[in-house]
Parts: structure tokens; C-alpha cells; sequence
């Protein structure tokens, strides 16, 4: 069963993602220690023993539909309801509403624990906060005073309405539309699909942010609006009117996260007998609801990304406890009587310290991610500005490294578990099967790498990368002078793969200039991977520095993991032609 | 649905693994090129039109136990028996006993086909086959004249039962035994687990090989002894007698190949009355049975290795239809109206042509494989051994690394169906379930790399393996001498990858002579994956050598993931001191 890695989430916040200095700065107030390492005492409490044991049966039941009402398995109701009486879903949401107002980081550190205890009990508020933050940003005030607070506290959740059949990861296909009634209100004709938590019995309302086209606007992704469409309808008092045209048409069955219903949901069908279309309200301007949308979908990138790491963690605690338990054969180092726990088998630990290790390391580059975001929020100018740029270069980084960890962690913990890993019961295999939605959902991976070539490599006239690969560069400077031996070969590893990097980011930057954008997309996932492994190499040596009972598995990584660099630089620069000429027989005639 | 590749399977047969040049020296008697042709293609018929079409009823209904009998899916019971009717159980069994004494190279190709099409009903004549073998090889005239015509036929399924529940990998616990009753005949009591096809309804009688310890028999894995226990007495003229004391208490709940029945076997505890014991025949000799059970089961992780081949073949098929289906955003390739099918993008590509060449290269080691144990068979002397050395050193790469392939590859095809990956019905998400299964079972893949290093790399005194290393070379020399543009830096690329491998190589063979176990075991799984991508680089290089089509994946694999070796060697001989340090820290106290 999953234990809250309290003092590693900690220590990663603080050594390594930065919120130690900032604390100390004074950059979030009178935030101090205290009151941070009390709130993740409190979430690691909350998630290891009132979310974790609700996750099989989570699992086993999963969510169910029956005249377009959704169940939720046994005890998740009021495993919501204790959660949001907790404040949990107000911990960043803005004071103003109620909100707790604290930093992204510790929303985050708590959200990777809500994700390590069930991923289907986690998904569903980061919606809310998506919701919370394009209302919070872009909607007018009326709609704020109606909806802000009780969608802070989480009496009411939110959902994002993107995806169409047609539409997936090109919304500029989106065929939705929204009439025009006159009094400020609209009405919304369409099918949306994979609704995550369109659906359910947690709350009385549920507030949908939906795109639709208005019916004279322009063709593709400049012509999409977004509108706020309650369940039911919200009267001036706050009391709940009557339902709105909107309802789910069908649940799908999924590989993993059953408790979580993904929805298909039908706006303006006559539900109930209703006059057909869904009343909506617009949210910012016309025609610009994709800016809106993107608001909320880079921090819900980052929740993505969370989830990654927190599967990751959990799969990697269920190994190493069935290492330690289960006992096959001899090993050198173990002297105790019968067969040696697996733990001491060297290929057991191989799997079991890259799961470690890739855990930390997703853990880093998502903290450090969540930092900057808070530090563009506080900060001013052209600081501010920097952080912004940092925050925009890693979340591509923290959603696709973290989830491909995820993925790749969760099979290691399978295998490790031998026959037993096969087995529903042990728990292993719903990891596995969890984990795989993560790399897909909020922007395929492929999109993230894309994204990360295309629109981060030139953010700061293409210097903002260099200035980060150069941060890093100083913490293996760092390493060097340190004169630790413990550390191994860990500075000159780190120095390689950080001129892999150096060398990967130049050429691709130079493609893209030079308008090569198919070589530079054909480079853009082995480049994502690049830069992580490089950037993780030296998160690990900056905790190893702050702390010497890390610098071991630090070391295990440099000599053992980062040595992959070298190959998806090679593949960054050496692989699109050939990429380029067997691609062309994949396609039919 | 899956179409099986017959074209390709001949091609890597004839062309890559060695099946032409031995045909045409008469090295397996009269057969010739069409018999060979006619067969593939009738096994791919089969495959495609009769097994393929009740995979998904397999799936979601699952095999069930009620009363101690298992029923498997609607129309598996009528699909086996057109299968053995179709002869297809007999193909490579002893022709003494009915079979058609093929060579193994075309029972595993038709393997294949049937575990693309459905790996919960290829698993399950794998045993049947591992059964005739160990009785062919070790049991008495008697027990072969009674038993061995009904399993070549598959009139009778066979099973091998070896793992309780605290001996898995490691044997030398088992605790089931026999107690003789003077006629020949024993009393088995135990429980065995992870019973493959244990029970089930395909076939009146079912045949278990059940390992036991004999009263007197010296503790570890020298105290074993190999009983065939059947669930129905046979009398003399072959039919059916009383119920024997074995019977399923229970089936397991499995994350994939839910049609094949995953078996709790209880044997002696007094079943229906019956008085205490099932009764058992000794097969070879006491004390003896882990050798005889090693030959079954160096053919049955062969089999396995192809089960990963096989879920890999059909992943990418699913997953290169999907996309040359699926339209989402704009490609520079693309000039038709709307949308461009997503195979257009570089980055899809990339992962259809890496799900591709893994494919290709875990099915021509599997071959290759087989092609050795046919060598072996056939050969004499010195050129036999030198053969059987060759099957021994492949056998581990076959099964894990295209067991590896066969995760990595569903996982790809996962990720290439975008959200609708994710969801059940569309067959890609079963895949990976299934999948992830072969590299736990006969062996963990950790056992094979251990089993590599330490029994195989000293095959022939040490030079087996350079032997091999040697062929590899002069095909790099042979793509170099044939000046074909086509090629790109395949040459060049090879040989740096075997060069590698010669280092890494040398380095393991090193380390154990001199007794340093446990750094050797350490870099275990990273080199079985070093030999097998050196190897793989050169047989797609082969095949391009034989047909020029094949030269484009040949280059995008040499110039795209051949690299990886470097990572691999630096991990086998830097990587070991740092997995010892950190390691440690993984022990509970």
C-alpha cells in the first residue's frame, strides 16, 4: 500500500526545485517551512490513508451509467467530500474565492500525492482548477460571483469539453457550434467525447467549459469560442434552477482508471423534453477560445505530468517492498538462513534503481516546472518574464518525460513482481494499466515533443534554452569541484550529455530557422527525452550535493542511465533522412 | 484485424535465418520451397479467417471454473478442434507417433501466427509440444505407446506444472512429492501454481508433467524427479478409465490471455472421494526431472520468444492501419483534401518504423534459433554441437528480447491510436495487457540474461560467442563491399555496435573467469540487449542485401536505433560499481 514519500517530496521542493531559496527570500510572503512541510505532512496523511485504501475498489468497480445518471464506485463520494472539507481543492485556488492562494509547487507535491493513491480519484479536480483558472482569468465578473467560490472549494466540479470524434489533437477540425440568443447567452449544439468526469455523483453541479463555433466565425482554430455551461442552471441566490440541455450518452470502458467516467457528453439534444441547446455563457471574447483553453491546458499539462511521477513513485514502493519479501535463490550478500529476499539479486536491483531514479527524477523536473510558474506569478519584469519562459520550456518536458516514466516504471514494477505482477490482485498490473492514459491525454506526447522544437526552443530568441543548459552545466561544475568520491564519474557523464544537449538544441534550433520543420519534427521526441535524462542527471547531483545519502543513486544514474544521450542526440541529428525514406512505405496507397 | 505476414515470415525464414541455402543442399531431406510455401500460407489462413475472428470473445469472456471445470470462451473449444483437424498440432512432432516431423523453423513461423492472432490460444498447444518432447526424449516405451499418438495429435492436451507458491525461478524449493507404490507407480501430493491450461474443456483427457520430490531425494535441485500424471486413467486399449486425484481449485485473475486458463492444481487431496494421491509414472530417471523438464522448456521459451513476436507484428499492423486512417492536422507530404492521415507526420512515423524493425529483428533471432535447433537435429558430430551451442546462445535472446520488444511495441501502438488507445474495444490496449505476460513467464527475462552470461558466453571454451560475432561482421562487410547508396552509414554503424559487443563481451567472459559473479550478473540484462540489437542491425542488413525494399528500415534502424549499444556497453562494463553501492540502500533493514 502506497506511503506518502513525505520527506522526498520535501527535499525535492526545496534542495532541488528551488522553493528553499525563494522561502528564504521572502518571495511568497510569510510562507515559511513550517507551515510547507505541515501541509505535506497533512496531504501525505490524507492521501496514504483515506484515498489509497479506496483505490481497489476504485478500480474493480469503476464508474457506472444508468439513464444518463453516473455512480461512482462505493465510498468515493464521500472520499470527495472528506477531501474538499479538508480545503484540498482550494490549497492554490485564488484568495479572492476562497482559496488558500499558496504556490503552484505545493499544489502540485500535493496533487502527485492525491495521483499516487488513486490516478482516477486525482484527474478529477485538476479539471476543476483548469475550469478555476480560465474563469478566474478570462470570464466576466458576473460569472465569477456565480461560480468562483464553490468551484474553489469544490462543492461544484469543472470539466474541459474539447475533443469532437473529428477533433483530437487538431481542434481546428472542432465542428460544435453556439447560437446566439441575444440576452448574452448562447445556445451549444454538439457531441464531445473522452469528458473526463463529465459526469458523476460528487457534486450537485458540474460546470462545463465547452468549445463551439459561433455560426459566422472563421475556419479553423481562430474561429473556436469558449463557454461555461452548467449542469443546472444557477440562480441569482446561488440556489440550483433547472438542467440544462447538456447529458452523457455513454461511459467508455477503458484500459485503466475505471473510477474515472470519461464521458461522452450531447449538448442541445432536448434532453428531457428540454427546448434543444445547451445554454452557455461566453468566456473572454469571441473567437478566442483557444487562448482561454490553453490558459488552462498548460497547467493541466503539468497535473498530467504529475500523474507520471506519481504512478511512478507508487509502482516503485510496491517493488521494493515485494523485493524485500519474496525470496528466490542465493545471493552473495546475503547471509541469513533459507533462499535471499530478491532485493539482493544485482538484476532485481538494476530494475529497482532505475525505477528510483527515473521517479526523482520526473519528480524534479515537474517541481522545478511548477517554481517557475510561481515565480512568473510573483516576480515582475523582465524576471518575471524569464520565469514565464522557463515554466513554458518545461512543461512539455514535465508532461511527456514524466508520463513515458510512468509508463516505463509501472512495467518494471510488473516484471519485478515475476508471475505475481501478472496478477490482478497483487496490484502491479493496475498500475500498468493506469499509467498508460497519461502520455496520451492533454496532448499526446508527440504533441508535447512537438511543441517543445517548435514553440520553446525559441522562446528568448532561442537563447532562454542555452541559459538553462548552462544552469545545469554549473551544477556539474559543481559536482567536479566538490571532490566528493562518492560521486563517481558523475561530473564527466553529466558534462557529455550536457554537450549531447548543447549539440541536439543547436541543430534543431538551426532547422527550424531554416524552415526544415519535417527533420526537426522527426527529431522532436529523442530530443524531449535528451534534454530530460540531461536536465535529471543534474537535478540528481544538486540533491546529491545538498545531501550525501543521495549522492549512490546519482551516481547509479550517471554511470548507468545518462550514457542513452549520446544515442538520441545521434538520433536528432542523424535520423531524419532515413526516417524520411522508410516513411514513405508506411503509407498506403 | 490481424492479416498474417506471410511474404515476410518466408522471406526471414528463407533469406535471413537460413532456411534457402539448407533447402538447397537437402539438408531436411525432399522438403522443398513450395511445400514450405504452401504450408505458411495455409497456417496463415487459419491464423487470419479462423483464430483471429474469437480473439475478442476470448478476451472479454475469459475462461471460467465452476465445480472444478473450466469452460473456455464461446467457440474456442470448436476453433481448437479444427485446429488439430487441420493437423496443425502435429506439424514438427516425431513422425513415429503421427506427426509430420517438419522442421522447428516452420513450427515456430506458424507459432507465430497463432499468437498474433490470439496469445491465449498459441500458449496453450506450446505445452502440449513441450510434453511430447520430454516423453519422446525420456519416458519409457510404455508410456509412449500409450500417451504420445493422442498429444501429437492434439486428441490430448499436455501441461507442465513446476511452480508452487514458494518455488518460482528458483526450483531447488519445491516441495510437492511422491511416494512409490511398488508398481511403477507413484503418489503425487502438492499444489501447483500458474497451471497453464491446467484445465479446461478442449479435449477429454489432459496429460500433466508434475514435478515431485521422492521421499529419499536429496534437498535443492538435485532431489527432483519428473512424473506424468493424467487427469484420466487410460487403459490399455486407449480408452478412457476413472478420475485421477489432480483437479483446478482455482483460476487467476490476469491482466491479459484471459481465454487461457491460469490453473491452481491440487494434486492428492483426495478429490471426489478418491483415495489420497494422484497417481503418477516416472518419466526418465529419479532425481533426474530438471533435466528432462530443461529440454521442454528451452523449446517452450523459444515458443515465448515468438509470443512476443508475435503481439508485436500484430500491434504495429493495427497501428499502421489506424494510422493511415485517422486524419488529424496538416503534413507537408500530404496533397489530398482535409485533414492528412496521421502516418504523414514524421513523428507517427517514427514510432510505426521503430514498432517495425523491433518486430523484424526479435522475429529473425527467434528463426535463427529454431534454425539451430534444426541444424542441431540434423547434423552430426562436430557441425551438431557447434549447432546446438548456436540454439543454446540464441534461445535467451529469442525470449527476451522479443518478449522486451513485444511490451515496447504494444506500448508504441498504444500511443500511435491517441485517446482511442486507451479504450477496450478497439484491441490496441488488449495487446498490451497480453503482452505483458512473455517476459515473466518460462523464465523472467532477468533469468535469461543471467542464464546468458553465465551458461552461454562460455559455450565452445568462450569462442562460441565469437563466432558468432564474426558472422555478424562479414554481413557489416558485406553492406560495405556492395556499395548500395541506400545504405547510409548501415556499415559503419554495424560494425561500432559489434565492436561493442566484442567489448563487452570479452569484459563479461572476463569477469567470470576470474569469479567476479556478481559485477557480471549486474550487467546482465543490458547486454542480452546489446547482442540482440548488434545482431538484429545485421540481420535486416542481410535482408536488404537479398532485396532492395527492404534496405530503407535496414538504415532508419542502423542510423536510428543501433546507437543505443554505446549506452549498453558503457552500462555492462561502467555500470556495475555504482548498482553495488546504490543497491544496497534498497534492503530493509
Amino acid at each position: 500500500m502506497y506511503r506518502a514519500p513525505v520527506e522526498d517530496i520535501a527535499f525535492t521542493l526545496k534542495q532541488v526545485a528551488g522553493l528553499k531559496p525563494a522561502l528564504d527570500a521572502g518571495t511568497f510572503g510569510d510562507l515559511g517551512e513550517d507551515l510547507v512541510d505541515a501541509i505535506l505532512a497533512e496531504a501525505g496523511r490524507f492521501a496514504s490513508e483515506e484515498v489509497a485504501p479506496l483505490y481497489k475498489i476504485g478500480d474493480a468497480h469503476g464508474a457506472v451509467l444508468k439513464d444518463a445518471a453516473v455512480t461512482t464506485p462505493p465510498g468515493w463520494k464521500e472520499l470527495y467530500r472528506r477531501w474538499i472539507d479538508g480545503g484540498w481543492n482550494a490549497l492554490s485556488g485564488p484568495e479572492e474565492f476562497g482559496g488558500q492562494g499558496l504556490p503552484t509547487m505545493l499544489g502540485v507535491a500535493a496533487l502527485e500525492m492525491w495521483n499516487s493513491a488513486a490516478m482516477a480519484f486525482g484527474i478529477g479536480p485538476t479539471l476543476t482548477m483548469g475550469a478555476v483558472e480560465a474563469l478566474d482569468k478570462h470570464a466576466s465578473e458576473a460569472l465569477k460571483q456565480k461560480y468562483l467560490a464553490k468551484l474553489v472549494s469544490g462543492e461544484w466540479m469543472g470539466t474541459m469539453n474539447l475533443t469532437e470524434p473529428q477533433a483530437g489533437s487538431d481542434l481546428a477540425a472542432l465542428r460544435s457550434r453556439a447560437e446566439p440568443v441575444g440576452d448574452g447567452t448562447y445556445r451549444i449544439f454538439g457531441q464531445k467525447i473522452f469528458i473526463t468526469y463529465g459526469e458523476h455523483d460528487f457534486t450537485d453541479n458540474i460546470v462545463h467549459m465547452v468549445l463551439a463555433r459561433l455560426p459566422d466565425a472563421p475556419a479553423g482554430t481562430r474561429g473556436i469560442s469558449l463557454f461555461l455551461v452548467p449542469k443546472f442552471f444557477v440562480n441569482d441566490d446561488g440556489s440550483l434552477g433547472g438542467r440544462n440541455d447538456v447529458f452523457c450518452s455513454g461511459l467508455e470502458h477503458k484500459l485503466g482508471i475505471h473510477a474515472s467516467p470519461t464521458c461522452t457528453m450531447i449538448y442541445g439534444d432536448g434532453f428531457q423534453g428540454a427546448a434543444p441547446g445547451a445554454i452557455g455563457w461566453l468566456i473572454g471574447e469571441e473567437n478566442k477560445g483557444l487562448a482561454c483553453m490553453f490558459t488552462m491546458m498548460n497547467n493541466a499539462r503539468l497535473a498530467v505530468g504529475m500523474q507520471g511521477v506519481a504512478v511512478a513513485e507508487t509502482a516503485t514502493q510496491k517493488a521494493i517492498a515485494y523485493a524485500n519479501e519474496r525470496r528466490q535463490g542465493k545471493a552473495s550478500d546475503y547471509s541469513g538462513s533459507g533462499m535471499a529476499p530478491i532485493v539482493h539479486h544485482p538484476d532485481v536491483q538494476r530494475n529497482l534503481l532505475t525505477m528510483k531514479a527515473l521517479t526523482q527524477i520526473a519528480r524534479s523536473i515537474s517541481y522545478s516546472c511548477a517554481h517557475a510558474i510561481d515565480r512568473a506569478r510573483v516576480g515582475e519584469g523582465e524576471a518575471a518574464a524569464t520565469w514565464r519562459d522557463r515554466a513554458n520550456l518545461l512543461t512539455p518536458l514535465a508532461k511527456a518525460f514524466s508520463t513515458d516514466v510512468g509508463v516505463e516504471v509501472a512495467s518494471l514494477g510488473v516484471q519485478v513482481h515475476g508471475g505475481m505482477g501478472f496478477i490482478e490482485e497483487t496490484g502491479a498490473a493496475a498500475l500498468y494499466r493506469d499509467a498508460r492514459i497519461a502520455p496520451i491525454y492533454e496532448g499526446t506526447n508527440g504533441i508535447q515533443a512537438i511543441d517543445l522544437v517548435a514553440r520553446k526552443l525559441p522562446l528568448g530568441g532561442g537563447e532562454h534554452v542555452h541559459r538553462y543548459i548552462g544552469e545545469l552545466k554549473a551544477v556539474a561544475d559543481a559536482v567536479r569541484t566538490s571532490n566528493i568520491d562518492g560521486f563517481g564519474r558523475t561530473a564527466d557523464n553529466l558534462d557529455r550529455s550536457l554537450s549531447d544537449l548543447d549539440e541536439a538544441t543547436r541543430f534543431l534550433q538551426k532547422l527550424t530557422a531554416d524552415g526544415k520543420i519535417d527533420a526537426a519534427m522527426a527529431g522532436a521526441t529523442p530530443y524531449l527525452r535528451l534534454i530530460s535524462l540531461a536536465a535529471g542527471g543534474a537535478y540528481l547531483a544538486q540533491g546529491g550535493l545538498a545531501d550525501r545519502g543521495r549522492i549512490a543513486l546519482c551516481r547509479f544514474f550517471a554511470e548507468n542511465l545518462l550514457g542513452e544521450t549520446r544515442a538520441l542526440k545521434e538520433r536528432v541529428i542523424d535520423g531524419a533522412e532515413s526516417l524520411a525514406a522508410a516513411g514513405k512505405a508506411l503509407i498506403s496507397a
